[in-house]
């Protein structure tokens, strides 16, 4: 039987489309967008292109997006380059997060806080793992420059309040960032009904290449490059353009943008289908994240008796390709950072399962899934 | 008739080989390495496999490996990477270079002096654009934590003594940093024979894709990592590794250095074709970079009376992709920083150059290529 793909928040495989949009920018339109000839010159039109593109699906101005090498870069970009604009204001910066960040945000705020004197404040989170707006409010001090919350969650899928919380951050002119890493293909991208300053984006979350991302930078935003050398990305960003990867990232986010209701519904009845398998098949299991204001293809669960991994790997043989959260973290024995934050004891947490549905997946793969799910745990518990 | 492409300085097009090595993990083996199902292993095998390749050619150890997202990022987490672990030892750290570097070591270092307290030596070159090793030796200082001297130039070609810097910093038990990003290719990459420490490459100057480098890090060298996240190439570099384009970077690294003294010698023999035919066509116009020490292809003049972007685009309409110097700097009318720290008068420096051979070139193409300039600077000089 061939094995089932199920890790999407993971990472997704390239859509033929997008392969196929690359792929003239590898050995014939291959030059540098820097140089004056024409093979720089067809580089620079197509970067140009790719980034109108994403503009316009950000609501945004083309010299407001900036290419990275990916999410996590992004992340360390709006981080790094607004607390190194602003921390010499005199008293100590501050940053607002939340403790169920992706690590890109979490351990760039404690080098920030460790190793450069800014102060780091992180509001809880609830059981569903929804951060509580006005919490954000009461954590901002006259010294706060940056508030960065997710817009969903890797882990548990859940859907953070950003209009809520872009408000706040517009009314006390405080800088907001938000890591759309894991929404970028399903949920919509405009930065002004978002209220967001600073938005990350990773193409390889909805069907484009690992290694290529992008941060939305509204003008205006002061801004540190933390890489530095020629000046592309008007000297936000150092280094010779990847553009076969822009191109695909670009035509990625096109294709999930305008596919996104159709994908999205589709997706939604799968992941009930499988939540509910799942929920009546392995005994005592129960859905982490918040049920219905999730990411579409999102289920994450806890089950009692049986350790993530072992249940990853039970899968795998099983032909089922799941995780236990994040794979930045897989292998790792420290229970999930976000399932702590949500309230979950380190020995429930142990029992952490997702199931991430992409584009490819079907309902004869949700039945495998949660056979073999109920098979895995079965053996495990009885072991 | 067929363009000729004599810029393989500011990049080179990805070859044949190295794409179909790249293609099978965008759709098929597109797993995130860090996961631990099949498509994560199979992922994860691939890495290992390039992370052991990369440091067979280097002489190096694999873990001593990190692959970044560019040759300016690995410029970057070295020189700040050394810095921001070092600079807490009380008296402001240290570090010497060259006014002859690439920008992504210029700019950090200028940024690393400006906000982050770092003192910086900027040892002079010669007339040639070589940096005397003595030099180097008198200016370190009892906070000189860092030493970074390019493999070879980019806007001349100059090689740099290496092995000399390489035994003073040795004895000094100061870390030596090498920027190799054009010399990847073409030179000899023992980590041991040179004495670095640190060297970085980015693959896309050896028919290696954009958008992917490493840096070669000395096990025990005191590092801390600029992008934080995820535990990714042992916590030194976060970020979702790009499997297909480290494919890639191993698979050309390899063809460049299997085929280097073949390629090299044929190069060579072009370029000397090319740097008569330049001097003796185009009245008064003169080498820059060391005549003989300098890289295999590469070709580089001043010529009186002719402004450098105006050849450029003179000869893009007669089918020549050539170059002022730098692609990072294309289209700004400074002249370049490389030329004024080797003596030219900005009027001359005016002037540059730049014609790089690669691969595929041939004797006629160099043929095409002088009468080209000749007719060039003759129109612009009568203008």
């Amino acid at each position: 039987m061939m094995p089932i793909y199920l890790d999407h928040s993971a990472t997704t495989p390239v859509d033929p489309r997008v392969i196929e949009a690359m792929l003239p920018y590898f050995a014939e339109k291959f030059g540098n967008a820097s140089s004056l000839h024409r093979w720089g010159q067809a580089a620079l039109a197509a970067l140009d292109q790719s980034r109108r593109t994403l503009a316009e699906i950000l609501n945004a101005r083309a010299n407001e997006i900036v290419f990275t090498g990916c999410g996590s870069e992004s992340d360390n970009l709006a981080l790094r380059g607004v607390a190194f604009a602003l921390r010499a204001r005199g008293a100590p910066a501050h940053i607002i997060t939340t403790p169920i960040e992706h690590h890109a945000i979490l351990n760039t705020a404690t080098q920030l806080e460790k190793e450069f004197g800014v102060e780091v404040t992180r509001v809880p989170v609830n059981r569903s793992g929804v951060v509580n707006p006005d919490e954000i409010a009461r954590a901002i001090t006259p010294r706060t420059i940056l508030i960065s919350v997710m817009y969903a969650n890797n882990e548990v899928g859940t859907i953070e309040p950003l209009r809520e919380i872009g408000k706040i951050a517009r009314a006390q002119k405080i800088i907001f960032h938000t890591d759309a890493v894991q929404a970028g293909g399903y949920l919509p991208l405009d930065v002004d009904e978002l209220g967001v300053d600073l938005m990350s984006l990773g193409a390889h979350k909805f069907h484009g290449p690992k290694g290529v991302g992008a941060l939305y930078v509204r003008a205006g935003t002061p801004l540190v490059s933390t890489q530095t050398g020629g000046s592309q990305e008007r000297a936000r960003r150092a280094g010779t353009e990847n553009i076969p990867y822009i191109v695909g990232m670009a035509t990625a986010l096109k294709i999930a943008q305008s596919e996104r209701e159709e994908t999205n519904a589709r997706l939604r009845a799968l992941r009930e289908k499988l939540i509910e398998g799942i929920l009546e098949r392995v005994a005592q299991s129960q859905l982490t994240g918040d049920p219905k204001n999730r990411l579409p293809g999102h289920a994450s669960f806890v089950i009692p008796g049986a350790v993530g991994d072992e249940m990853v790997l039970g899968l795998d043989l099983a032909g089922i390709a799941a995780s236990t959260g994040s794979a930045c973290t897989a292998g790792s024995a420290e229970p999930s950072h976000v399932l702590a934050a949500m309230g979950y004891a380190p020995d429930i947490a142990r029992g952490a399962l997702r199931l991430t549905l992409g584009r490819g997946n079907t309902d004869a793969d949700v039945e495998r899934a949660v056979n073999a799910a109920a098979d895995v745990v079965g053996k495990l518990r009885r072991k």
